[in-house]
């Protein structure tokens, strides 16, 4: 039994850091790297990659929509092929830099508002898999487990790799309690390893009315932007250590 | 003997077109395509590698400073380290880009005060020879005829392309008139294609003082945001054919 | 019986230019001044506010959602906290230079996707009416007549002015008839001036099931961006010239 | 005996904060407020603006050239008018915003780059200069003791406040020793308190070489970035107070 450990990774921009890359690299099996547009400029993607190439962390591309000041989490109406181009865009530059310091592009997986448009949106989801699919290389698409992208990126002949979060809660039909409501974020760092373990053991979760709602987990998310998101990526690594789980970055 | 003609292209952005790509194509054998940082946004990418695509004209990337509002003409301060990292981004942009639509990167060219820094800037020039020599690929690097980057190219073991300019006037050291200066601009169509004939068939050209200074012609530059830039290019390419010249993108 | 006739200006950005300001200022009677977010950066605000001073056309603010390359067409989820302090910054923004070139702001005008969203978005509609408020200078407030903008702005004690649209086809409630659908674009000029003056004269619009549609005609709208965006708006100008319909910038 | 302590303040942007403003606020007299061109969006903006009246702190804008992935820290080579147009657009967003929340516009300051520049380039000084006049209000110029900007300031009949440093080192001419030379920085709180009282009191400094150099100290600089820079604040507004040194926002 194996799980990928996937990070947000090279959130800054220009002057401004964000979140303690040089720690989570440790505790992380794959990094999603930001390409430019709703953060990461390529100073900053430069220095990332030679990080996760030093870690031994698998590089993936972290496209977003093109907005900076929203770090990519405010929605904005694009076309599917205003999408493709960017996307397309987004992995070229990662990939340019990555292969530049001797690394390899191993996914990509969409950012903040577009990462939650392509869940439901099969335009959009279909028009991120084309430029996946048009980049090249065999790239994997991370993607929310059972959301359109993940369908769109296998309709497509991609490999895909379904994403499942620790410390989020979980609707009876599988989708995300939204931010805000009650029972949307896990905070419990107990808790939401029990829940990581399940998902990765039993390939389900438990919805707040007690239901077993089942899911695929090829990866599990860590946010890297909290107080104490190192304390948790190296409780979550343990647990899977201590349990059997053979913490790996995702192959198809 | 022969001659590649390059043009800049897909300079638009977002709402905003620039020159005529299109009837420009058909006179041309190598299109330096905007990145994205002083023009081209990815969409307007996309529709230029395909119209280049059609026409059997080699592609370039057009890598600038970040500068959309200068048009990427205004000096700007930046370190070695940042201008191989922006120029690596701006190539893998444009190469997924290109690749995506079944064409292959074939050069880069630096855009203005990039271009112009880099012709004297030897520290500059080394960032951006490494900056192509990184991304692989055997990557052309056009330069002016004479210049730091030229040399930096050949001293990182680049294929390098001189460029000469038909319109521009030319001082006695080889470097070209500043614009602003008498002299500097050939507006005369007839005295252009003469100083671009003299240029390929015997790499020299005539100061404003009457001295034959030597320089390398490998490729001729065609501005194509003037108003008669399409009539311009269609003259050179016309006097190239009839005067047994054979216009090709270059091949080191 | 008067109307004020507007029109977007100074929508070029950069190196890029757009319509055609200098001839249209003649023609018009009220200049919605692109702020830099969607178009317009301070020099070309500063041209534009010259060229309206010297028309004698009053000068307003046209804020949008901060999108150059979507040219602020492309909705954006703002929270109306973040649109109020939009809002505001190019409000002040252009206020500074028009007040430097001797000018004085007369009104605001949302472009483009906001100017949407707030005819149907009350909250957003209230931030902007407060932003408009807040900056103070007795502005008016420009927006679709019967729109969620026009109420908003009443109930925050603003002048508003009441826009309608020559070359547009309404729908029976009122609203616009969607780009895109039959019936949208008015393209005969002859038939755009008669509606034209049916608003103004007798403030209703015929829809397309022949149903005369109430509305409050204090602006109208001119295109500046088509290719035949000159002639029109001499030939609405001219035609209430003829009618007796005096045309003079809009004052509550 | 009387002195100004000014602060950049707000050099946040969108998700990325910067330094420790509401502490800072307390120990400062003039806050120089980022005006969305190196930092400091429009929310921001507001934010700053509201602490700033909180704690009675003056209000300034501190406007830069159009460079956030730089800081405004890369020398750009802008036209006069260039900076002319932007400094009134940044003025203008930040006046707006103060007088909506009550507030009232203190002073200007430039940033970085755009402030070294001035300091030696009197047309671009003169540009800065013009500027601020044209925004109107009697608004007092910030600059370098001694540098271009202050006569620029002055020979446009402005109120200038000459700005020194208590942690930088001074050559003999009154210029600064350049950041990376040594001597540069002055990290020895008690040492940068003393040349502080030095410059406060006695209008001089010392050069490395031993000798005293006139300068007019109207306003001290605080940096807010640093990882002392709350203590240090602390420690210099608590020796001024010792000292009888009256801390007051500069009235010329």
């Amino acid at each position: 039994m194996t799980i990928d450990i996937n990070c947000d990774m090279g959130e800054g921009f220009g002057p401004w850091p964000m979140g303690n890359d040089a720690a989570l690299m440790q505790h992380i099996t794959s990094a999603n790297i930001a390409c430019g547009f709703h953060a990461g400029d390529a100073v900053i993607m430069h220095k990332t990659v030679r990080l996760a190439l030093e870690h031994g962390v698998a590089i993936g591309a972290h496209p977003a929509y093109p907005d900076l000041q929203g770090f990519g989490r405010r929605n904005m109406q694009l076309s599917p092929d205003e999408v493709y181009a960017m996307v397309l865009y987004q992995i070229g530059a990662l990939r340019a830099i990555a292969e530049a310091a001797g690394g390899k592009l191993h996914h990509v997986k969409p950012h903040g508002a577009l990462y939650n448009a392509a869940a439901k949106d099969r335009a959009l989801a279909d028009a991120i898999a084309r430029a996946v699919r048009a980049a090249g290389g065999n790239l994997l698409l991370y993607g929310l487990s059972g959301s359109a992208l993940i369908e769109a990126g296998r309709a497509a002949g991609l490999r895909t790799c379904s994403e499942v979060f620790a410390d989020r809660g979980y609707q009876s039909d599988g989708s995300l309690i939204p931010r805000g409501q009650a029972g949307a974020l896990i905070e419990n760092t107990e808790k939401a390893v029990e829940q990581a373990l399940e998902m990765v053991r039993n390939q389900r979760v438990r919805s707040p009315g007690g239901q077993w709602v089942p899911l695929q987990a090829n990866t599990i998310c860590v946010h890297g932007d909290g107080p104490h998101a190192v304390e948790f990526a190296r409780a979550l690594y343990g647990a899977f250590e201590r349990e059997g789980v053979k913490v790996l970055s995702f192959e198809f």
